[in-house]
């Protein structure tokens, strides 16, 4: 039996049960996608988003590309995971130093309750694409505090505690562009500030739906069998990138190690929603919200890129299935 | 109040009214495509096409991709711009000089009337793209002119008057591929034949709809308020192209200075038959039909470079959407 | 007319008649796709697979890319070619050379009876992709041979029969990547070991539908015109490769030689399932089914390397079809 | 005996006599570089230069580029055409139309005599580069006119005559970077503002010196059997561009049509000045000083991009050498 | 009268007097090159290396390829700078940690003396370029610290005191290739393993010799006006990278902020040794000794990736140099 | 001790002592090049050619690009070794097949006497490079036999007996530019027409002097160890490629299984003919003559793609210098 540590009770967490007939160990909701791409007027689409349950109800921070295509970040609101609210206006991150809080584009969050309070962490653009990071209590007000790291980087996931009494999160070192490459490292840190003692965790595996590059997804869940990572895998097709989503087991005290990796995408692009948009045949997993009594896990992910969806599992399950074929 | 100036009286032009509840500038045909890629039997698409008013009618330039993918120029005729009939043979167009004449292909035409006659403007295959121009008074036999420019050009637009006793055209310079640059430059000529005093007009913007290439549409219309230019603009994803469209205001005697140019898109792929076909996520207007004393405005544009739709606007509001959020 | 040589006697094969109608060469199954993706529960997509008449039903040998998106290949039955049972596990080829013998990946088979036994070709990984060759009398054990080429190469077919004594194959020599060149060669072999005498045949052609690379589909057919090929052509679009379908007419005796070619497409994608998918845009075409009598033709072909698919055809206006446009 | 027409009698023409035993048609000046790359204290290098006859001596207009490598053109005189006096300052071009007279680069400069004047052309930066057109009676003050093209384009070459009544001029159009085509174009103006009926002339040549691109030399020299062009053309091998020269005879009424053309260079760079400098492997030749009476010709030419080479002709040995080993 | 901070007395360093009638910032030695491709019997070249004054004499650390290209780092002495004895076996850094002491490849060490030792950083493989660290304070043991960054980095240059009580270090962030970009960045650590509070310092400029990237030289030596920063720009010709030196002062305590960069570059490739090697035309500063009274500068080169060699310049010249035409 | 087996007292063979004090395995001909650029009038270079022994004095066949840089085959004779004579016109192959004898352009040539006859291989364009293959009895007339391979393939090597009755070949596929990837492989055949049983035999290495690719040199030489082969391997440095010479050992029976590979380079391009010519940085063996009693080699390679030149070894020392550091 796996148990799940460290995550709330949360019994109304958006739902649905497993269609019958379906041994899938995650399945799509039904009225997908749970976010349209002009959800707000203003938007041209709202996807690669981060959620999580708050004051009773949730809240996240949302990539909402307007228009103009700008790339900015905003916070919304539901009851119940399904219909959301969105602030009309960008998010106005706080910040002590002109030189960080200068916003030039912002996309893909990440949001973690650690300790007191919810950091943010998201691609934002200094020189290039690296690692930005915030603190929020109310989702109002917002404090910007220093890039992790140098640019080049992206796909920055704090873990949901500090780590040997240090904050760690995982990340991909990128190029400038459309980068065709992408592996997953681990660095820790003692103040959020300063970051070092890099890892090198996994990359890409030849011959599979992640031989291009691979990235960390929702924030890590602890098990008693290890951290189950939901991360993207990209394989390059002679049409261009195909984004799936797969799971892995690392280590709870030495997260670099790798424990288990399904060889199995969990979910590629397949239906019009996730094959056709702005960038077809995406299916990026940034969020996720965890009932510990029942396991159950609704994972929220950007589809081709233009909007939000939801798909669900067991945590049990996805252990299972990271385990059984593994590539490790 | 914004003057329309030297458009004709169209009280039968295309046109549905703004659905009930939709706010945004351009409203998309409920019946779209108008042009089905297999209109002509022989054809693999339709698309990309020039429209005008013809003897209480209307006629037009299609371009006419075949089965084996060439691409030709075909005429097509219309009582109502919505139902066409297309001449199954190519263009044949008449030229005194064989090194003009002959015809490689020939791709993405507009249509002007000038003074007495109407001119056809078209990427032209001459060791290279450039800009094949031609003059027509029955849309029965066509007279080629020398090409405009060099190799390598695009999107050769002629304005409907000349201008300080020229004639004047925007183009596009590029390469011999699929250029993944390019910006909108002005050139006058005395007699179309020779061309100069070439000046730049806007090029792509960072961060934006637009921050690959940007190409001229249809006929600019003239109004008080300077010439309204209707533009494509393409983003690289990393999934290749996206093709949206845009508006500015050229000055009315220096159209080489921009007056105003809309922050956002006007319109981008976001229907199955822009974002699915042979170039998905493209939208791509060549020509539009303006009623003057109304301001109403069809817009014709290829979509997913595999058939034609139509879009509507008010000439009024798409100055105050270019003025409004303006890069200038 | 056109005598079909050396086919069998197919009465069973599937079929639909042609649309009312329809003028076209080739026209699709109206229950498209015929294999879906996730036929096999473990399976991502089943396209690009090979079938023929096997113990007065169907046999065939399936490219499954299961759920990693490892390419394998494996055995399915059918009673009439449209309801297909397919084996869960990859086809475990004998070979005595442990050297050859490791499989690491396969795809894009062909199958053919000659003599007295089904022979496999396909694209096998050996230091890069080159042409795997096996045979089977049953279906359920297959001997591996020697590869046929050093890396690299695509797209071997073998003829149904030995021309002037020997074996004869047509392949497409490649890179290690997504080649963007390809070009149909013969050669021959006196025991499927050793192979020689390389033929050049035909390339692609410019300003067409198969600009970028050409390679042989289904086992050629033998008709008293030579034989008919159905082969896959490739465009480069700015947003990818589009695949498409169409015919030659090869040398009886010395198939190097081209007779005619046909200048239009047979196919190209247009349905959603092949426009949309794994790879979008792609028509490819590996297998037929002959009625020698009638000249009914039954082209199972992959569309948008997701699904299987079927068109059918008349051999006699098939060979119009090629001589009425020929490029020869 | 081929006649030299419209050249002048130039008995002071710098000048060496072919070494004894050498047969080829060019030889190397025996003291080379004649212009060293530090000429002027501020110069990283100076090459692809011009040179005329002026007042008993001779002027000319140099590529300087200076130590921040920006590319910039001065006047020089040189009494022999051997010692040369370089202007420390750019020459500072005078526009009545200041869109076109801000200069921010210009390189490869050709000068030519034509009526009354001399004429400068080259390479001029207007939102890439395109041609510059300027014109001198005193090498003191330069009167800049309208750029002759739209952007890319480079090596534009005047003919010393009015052909036909109008200005001709060879280009080459390209892209905006280190351009891997390239072909020679022929077009005509009126009055050196408007420019048109282009006509290609010719391009690479496949397995040949010139396999890459192509482009005009020095001021083509008019003789009864054609316009002898000396001409660069490019191979591209594992390491790099490669530049040579070669001949070509041009049809004196219709330029732009090959009378012949060799099929051998007439100089490759193989001595270490060529071979080594900012740019490995080039001779690149801009001007030609000929004293029609003798035939004799000295050619200037950059050499490894760095400094100033000459080589000495015949013009009639090279129109034999033309015609001898002709590719048409 | 500028003032030289923090630096040493070093009546020793090897040294020549500026040429007559060379007015030139900096002057090579007449010598050159200083140290030769084979001064180790097992060396492929010797270049891109660190010298600091020692004991008396003078030590270093050298990049040192042997004859299978690996790149390694060797220890090296010399009494009077010019004469070099180095140990042929390669530096054994010790490592508390095996997944960092791992040693795959090093290059372009640069040395600093900080408070109580020696700091080496160098260009260290970790699943891709990063910036290795280390200390010694005997050149005979080697202590290896953390990488201070994640992949990828190259260029890593520590300042030689603390900056505002932290280390602090210039980098230039990369990616896995021959990088065609590259900006120098600022950030600093507490402690040498946790770096944080990255700056963008300076990029590459248009139109200049360092168009294409530019990247930290010898340690920056503090003056009165700034920290003096000798960096290396490339501009990438038709025929590959072109590497050459300039100059920049940089704020004594805010060293992110550019004072001043001069438009010219310092010294460009133009010696044989500098234009012939395994990579032609590179000057690649790497280390600088001073002497503190005489403000004489002797500053070590790589040339052409082979060889090592010697510049001299004044301090004071050479700020001068870089204000006085500087781009800022 | 080792045995030298097969091959030939050569006493005459050309040579140099070791210079005094140089322990390395190789040593470059004093007066190298030993065959300059021009020694045919006609000729831009003559490099990467073959020699053998033949009547008492030694004969060969050259590649000889003419001054169209067209790639052809000369035969050769010399007394010595060292002072030639090439024939000035190129060679004529018989072929009883139009379409294999038609020559496009032939270069890369080997020569090895093979029981009753010599046979040349050479990079032949047969629509793309592939290994032509004929023989000649005395350098007069040559037979051409079938192409080897499919193209694109380069460097076919014939050992100089047959192994277990079968012709056996080394080659390396390849691609139609200038590949930047080569890995050697083995083929046999019965009868020089049909090839087959591919083996793998080495690729590039990484980080080391040849990561790009390999490629065999000389015909190998049977010692009692192994086949000795010398071949070439490239390095790509950010301004091109780097060719460099080694050494393996590969079983005498199954020569696809190497023995000992050198990891250093034997010798890499450090004169001026090496680094400086129509290629920078190339030095190409293609051929080695052996004297048997006495161990000694002297063997001919291409330098800069421009010149032939000459350097020594003892076949014991090259068999021991590859066993030393051996990469296996």
């Amino acid at each position: 039996m796996i148990e799940i540590l460290n995550e709330q009770n949360l019994p109304n967490l958006p739902w649905e049960d497993r269609p019958a007939g379906d041994s899938r160990p995650a399945w799509r909701y039904s009225r997908n996608p749970v976010i349209r791409r002009d959800l707000l007027p203003t938007s041209n689409s709202i996807f690669n988003s981060a959620v999580v349950s708050f004051r009773g109800g949730f809240a996240g921070v949302f990539r909402c590309d307007d228009t103009s295509r700008k790339m900015q970040l905003h916070t919304g609101f539901s009851p119940d995971g399904l219909a959301w609210t969105i602030c009309p206006d960008p998010i106005q991150f706080n910040s002590e130093d002109a030189e960080i809080g200068r916003f030039v584009y912002g996309y893909d969050p990440r949001v973690v309750w650690i300790d007191d309070r919810f950091y943010v962490t998201w691609c934002n653009w200094y020189h290039g694409p690296t690692i930005g990071v915030a603190w929020t209590q109310d989702f109002e007000t917002y404090q910007q505090l220093e890039n992790a790291f140098l640019p080049f980087n992206r796909n920055g996931v704090l873990f949901p505690r500090k780590i040997a009494g240090k904050f760690a999160m995982l990340s991909r070192p990128s190029d400038n562009g459309h980068t065709p490459f992408g592996e997953i490292y681990y660095s820790e840190s003692p103040d959020l500030c300063y970051w070092g003692r890099h890892r090198h965790v996994m990359g890409p595996v030849d011959n599979s739906w992640m031989y291009t590059k691979v990235g960390a997804g929702p924030v890590p869940i602890e098990t008693s069998e290890g951290w189950l990572l939901i991360y993207h895998g990209v394989l390059t097709s002679c049409n261009g990138y195909v984004y799936s989503a797969g799971t892995a087991l690392l280590d709870r005290e030495k997260p670099w190690q790798v424990i288990a990796r399904s060889r199995h995408y969990l979910l590629s692009p397949q239906t019009v929603y996730e094959c056709v948009g702005d960038v077809p045949n995406v299916v990026f997993p940034c969020a996720s919200l965890c009932d510990a009594p029942t396991g159950r896990l609704a994972i929220y992910y950007g589809a081709a890129d233009t909007v939000t969806a939801l798909m669900f599992a067991y945590v049990e399950e996805l252990v299972d299935f990271t385990k059984k074929h593994s590539l490790i």
